[in-house]
């Protein structure tokens, strides 16, 4: 409704009327200048109503929406079916062009914008967390894994001597799949046993770097987000190492946006020493479906030189799904999740204490992981216990690993001895459970009764009461 | 409403009218019976209410949606917005695990099925195009560009020694960015030109594999839809050649499978030569948002190999959507589809030929394409001729490509003259158009109007009339 | 999107597209402008989007949607259920006030606003149909039953001396309890046979008049959507008789709308003689949801007079229904549908004469319904004919109903003979069907052969085949 | 997904899976299996998914959704519009039948259900909010008024002989209209002012039924929901006096559901008197848009016999939108609402009087209405106090009524003195503010700041200082 169709509406309905809807309609525009304008999280999110009337807006801006318009090309953003199109709001043209997926595209003037604005989002949200230093970031349609491995690539074309990518091991199998597909070789460092907690070797990283030059070290990739026993890596010590060698640092922060711990350190390592590119998952940090990552820097040339490397255009769902989560969230939903997320941890950790003990196990201390926690299961037959983890799952707790540490794993050509632990011999067997945001109480303590239950029904099968174990 | 429940509900309304509802539930509940068991495209197309409705269904099969479930791992598949939450129908685990992005999802028993579903719908439609030996394929969610990245990586890692991939030139970036993404180098195979056609030198091809040696060329990657007045690779003739000298043939077929002229000779290729895999883009052949592409192959364990090869998990848009659309067209639909694109292609041709000779130019004699066709600009400034294909954009005709011939590119470290004709001298300056699926009478009218009447005014800005040409 | 905020995007995008999109932009708000202006039907239908967004515009007028608004009265439009919410595109207001349900809302300018247009467009809507006397209409959120009762209400208060209602029989019950709801006493007039059909007797209306007195008749009600073999009442006569004694005229028009040949008549009978209002249901005319009817008149008075009887505010969901539709078919869609339904007509009628001489019955010859058929059952049993009706119905085919004639039925306190065949003894049992708006050749297709094998099939139930009825 | 299916299923997913996913696809069923069986209000409302899955699978159970069948009526509830037919999730059939809008309608088994069970579903709320006598109610897709007048039909055709409906004064027009719709007189009967509260005057009541005689009675109506400062009527004495002389009495309950003071005393009034019906608008007391109204009796025959009054179908939007919104708030949803709607009364009048104080003003003592405050505004001149209302209305504060108690009215043939204030002399001009259902604390904080400020705004308009009123 212009001005001009207000002024026509006045003729059939009381001028004062209108005058006042006129008016709350320029207070809704006011939230769209103020997007465009400032291009940071509004303090308080918007309504559902005006976030789809915008994404409505953007839709109508891409040739593919214009009335009477002609497509004679290959490809003109047609959507067949009704439903997909709803779905999508009308916006067919994905993001990118053939060559930069950060390209603006002539016949998607909506969809570009939308891309430009989520990317601020982003940008203001990273900061919100902590990461200050952050100065440039992009939204990828592709999950961590692909991210990472994009990242690699766009590494090795500005080393091309370099074919080595030095990596602390951490045991989940996406981050040493994104250094094969991206045709590098991992050089993995085995991490140290510090009390309950799994550390970065720094020194032993120094030593790999001494072996094969730092001209064949593509990068060293430090992983932030990591399963209890193991602590985030060293990241301020990594950088400063990095930045001394003149070897890139990346690294791979999935879920760690949510933990101000871990943003703080990435912030300090910008600070004193060299982190080039940090990837972290959208699905994990923002409660939104898999599919995308943010890639960040405190470069904004970094950033670009990626975005210019991926070949064609890309999906526009995972940019839209963040665009309009965070600005359903507003800056001051987003820190009450953070905060929630805090308190989570902490009422999880004491409510496991609680179960522990009572079951003669306990919390491992691992006063560096601010998300997960482990369990000792040390009362238990250890080459069974994972039977603990189906038995959690069948009876709806999902995300419980139960780990005995004695399986091996082969990836590629490596073999990893003791896998799931992060280390060759662990010396307990466990179970982690994470506080991860969106976390409610109500789940905390369905899963602490389930958990209670289990693994009293667990004993039994096991014909192995407490009491036996002395 | 099970069984137990129209019971129920037979004590709140008359039994009879029940039963027949319960009848008629039955109906709905064969077609998902039909496509659980025969896994293809139904002949009629579903309603949107059936379609929406199953997605529910799967959507309840996932662990995030399940009444009363406890999440303690990293990744619950929590959907924080009321909005993204309904356009993803409550589906937020994405598809495939950290190994392999066809792997099932043990929290999401409704994605993996949707995405199974979505990769047999696919290959039915495949075949139903015309590529009957199409043995297996997936669906990514990755754009045509990124997907044939992937398949270029899973080629090398298949032949580590090798490191060319031989690329007869089409002027169109995304598949040499893809080609410098996997880290390949490539080796460029100008054209030749017959009459109007631009023609795969097979000769050349053949030469330059003896100066570099089967051993490194990673593989051959012939396209196979482009514009006129290339012709598309002659990909039966280079199958011969493939299975001749043992080196593996891709295929960006990323918008051919709309042209059974094409999709005849991806068939015949399979069965005289060797092709090993092709890749189709999903928007570009099944009227979808950008993000999706098919890969497909003879060989059921290539698509698997590649399927393994992906980092990580990705997001299940691009396969819902492609998934949504096929089983809301239907085989009949589906083929309608395909039939009016011919005669749509007919009749484009037809009124170019009219509203060519009018200006006193003439369509390019491109048989060999099924798709696009040339119209030339000879009357015109070869300089300025450009100039003329902005002024339709501004007119809403989008997608028309004016190209004087003129140009160079640089597209990483190889140089091209004549960039955008696809060889490095063409005779004239031209235009192209279209004529693509879901191309409608109205739109091709509407542009031939518009055409003429822009080439009234780009004449008079000219004033160069065609007489004084001579 | 304002100018200004086309003007900070064009800060983030490229402006020649920022400028292509508003001016698109300004194509969907002239949209908008020739709907507010006119007043009438756009000739094209409006496509998904432009209505959606138009609701959530007019939405936005409403106090209820205010950003920052503080209502403390006991009604304020909230809408607690998110459903509930997005199935009204966040109207709550209902229309019309206490007094009058015409009247505008001071809190809801957008519900008020498209309360205005829906009459607008349901006027046209009718002048489109054949009805061009018509000068003022107004949508009301009642069925055609209550609608009516409405009118007799209003018709009554203005003759209160008067308490009776001249109703030619027609057998269905809406219109006889909404005389008997508003209060008055129905005067049956018996139809008179004429061929097959079943004409109003207007001689023997004038002899009821004589004897009560004009002053003691509120109205006269005529029908004009009726089943066969009654014809539609003999509107222009009527007219011509009330205005000759002075008696106000209802029409009960449930589904006349959609036929040339009955809208055409109730222009003639305002030209030539009295009709004071006519009731139209938009359920069955324009294909919405049941729940609201049109009253309109020649004179606008009369509309107003109806309306200011309304006591409270009311749904608005029925004009919603009809305004979406009315808007999103254009008036050449509308048009379309008129034609459709008449060459249904004739297809279906051909079909039935098929079918009935095939099993020795013949169509009955009722030229003056331009909507039902009926096809005689004279080779069955009279008294078990009806159970034909139920094995259509349990086969699917719905609308399809079996008369035998013989039926008594009490309503109130009237008795009726030969219920269901509107006059005390039909001469033969049959069926009817009707040719409706939106009936496609499918449906008739289906039908017709459903019909062929239940009459087979009934034959073999009654052991009575056609040879033996002889 | 039927058993059958989830074994297809099987096929392609790890049967373990499947089979937890069929778990939790059967606990979604039992959340059906208890609507059905119990037909009360879950104690945790369903979430939105179950709830329009429950409401397709309720479509699918109506004739227009049946795959494949024929519709040969003359309404078969197509739904033209893509946009109505998904805002009615396909529901196109309405409530009801010609005769009875209660009625079950054969080719509507889902819509059917539906209506029963929101029956079911608001007689479950009503007992909650208090009315632990009802006994039986049906959902009217009528507002307050007209389902008001309804009633009083039905009442009427019980007593022919009755002329005469005895009314205590409210001054809000829509009962009143009412009475007048429906064909009867009303008798007015003043309050009497009891401090600053008006109560109603029962012994003028029995004075006046003695004058008229009991048989001229067709009933008394109550109303329980008032501004302030009038009480609600004295229902337990009304319905004792109305026992005692055989009189039906009626209650005007619009908004009266959300307080437990006024539920308790019309469960009183039924325990102790007569109280025949009483009628409750859906969108003042369960935040719905406006449209319906709750008809409620402690006798089941009286709610049957005036649904079998109404003539004709009936829209079934507002029965739609009650059944979700109380499905999805649970009984634990709603009792909450209702406490917090208390808090909020408690709050109201706190801020109320703290701002009354400040401007030498005071909150009117009505302890008898738990909604409505009333504050004196007898600081200014009493001619422009209503300049008050306007003024906060353009600074969006809605639904404050500014009372001066010295206008005129006439409805139909009555006269009204002191219009707005429910008496003919109020001795102070006022303002009114209810703590309805649904407002938040939000809402009265804003509001009062507004009133604080827009006070002295008026204040200084009328150049009238507090300290120069002495």
């Amino acid at each position: 409704m212009n001005e001009k169709n207000f002024k026509l509406a006045a003729a059939l309905i009381c001028e004062g009327h209108i005058l006042q809807a006129e008016q709350s309609r320029h207070q809704r525009e006011q939230l769209v200048t103020n997007l465009l304008a400032h291009r940071r999280l509004p303090v308080d999110g918007w309504d559902e109503d005006s976030i789809e009337l915008f994404l409505r807006e953007l839709s109508l801006m891409d040739s593919n929406n214009f009335a009477g318009a002609a497509g004679v090309g290959e490809r003109e953003g047609r959507i067949w079916s009704s439903i997909v199109a709803r779905r999508h709001f009308g916006l067919g043209h994905g993001v990118g062009r053939s060559g930069d997926i950060a390209a603006e595209q002539p016949k998607a003037a909506g969809s570009s914008l939308l891309q430009k604005l989520a990317n601020y989002l982003a940008l203001d949200a990273l900061r919100i967390a902590g990461i200050k230093r952050c100065a440039s970031c992009i939204v990828v349609p592709l999950a961590t894994g692909m991210a990472l491995s994009l990242v690699f690539t766009a590494m090795r074309q500005q080393r091309p001597a370099a074919r080595y990518i030095l990596w602390p091991r951490v045991d989940q199998k996406t981050c040493l799949k994104s250094i094969l597909t991206s045709g590098c070789e991992p050089l993995v460092v085995q991490n140290v046993l510090s009390g309950d907690e799994l550390h970065t070797d720094v020194d032993e990283m120094e030593r790999l770097i001494g072996v094969h030059g730092a001209d064949a070290i593509v990068c060293v990739v430090s992983t932030t987000s990591v399963f209890a026993p193991r602590a985030p890596d060293k990241v301020v010590e990594v950088a400063a190492l990095c930045a001394r060698l003149q070897i890139p640092h990346v690294v791979n922060n999935a879920y760690g946006v949510q933990a101000s711990k871990t943003t703080h350190q990435l912030n300090e390592a910008m600070r004193v020493g060299r982190l080039d590119v940090f990837v972290q998952s959208t699905d994990k940090n923002f409660m939104v479906p898999v599919g995308g990552a943010v890639i960040a820097s405190h470069d904004a040339k970094i950033v670009e030189r990626i975005g210019g490397l991926y070949p064609g255009r890309a999906s526009a769902s995972a940019v839209l799904d963040l665009f309009v989560t965070l600005l359903q969230m507003g800056s001051s939903g987003y820190e009450q999740l953070l905060a929630q997320r805090k308190t989570s941890y902490l009422y999880l950790k004491g409510q496991l204490d609680a179960v522990a003990s009572k079951h003669g196990e306990r919390v491992l201390l691992t006063p560096s992981n601010p998300i997960s926690l482990g369990m000792t299961l040390s009362s238990f037959d250890r080459a069974s216990v994972t039977e603990l983890g189906s038995m959690l799952f069948t009876r709806h707790v999902s995300g419980a690993r139960v780990v005995n540490g004695t399986a091996t794993s082969t990836i590629g050509t490596l073999q990893f001895a003791g896998y799931g632990a992060h280390c060759n011999q662990y010396p307990v067997p466990y179970m982690t459970a994470a506080a991860a945001i969106g976390l409610s109480k109500e789940e905390i303590d369905t899963f602490i009764q389930r958990l209670d239950k289990t693994i009293d029904e667990f004993r039994k099968r096991q014909l192995k009461p407490v009491e036996s174990q002395e």
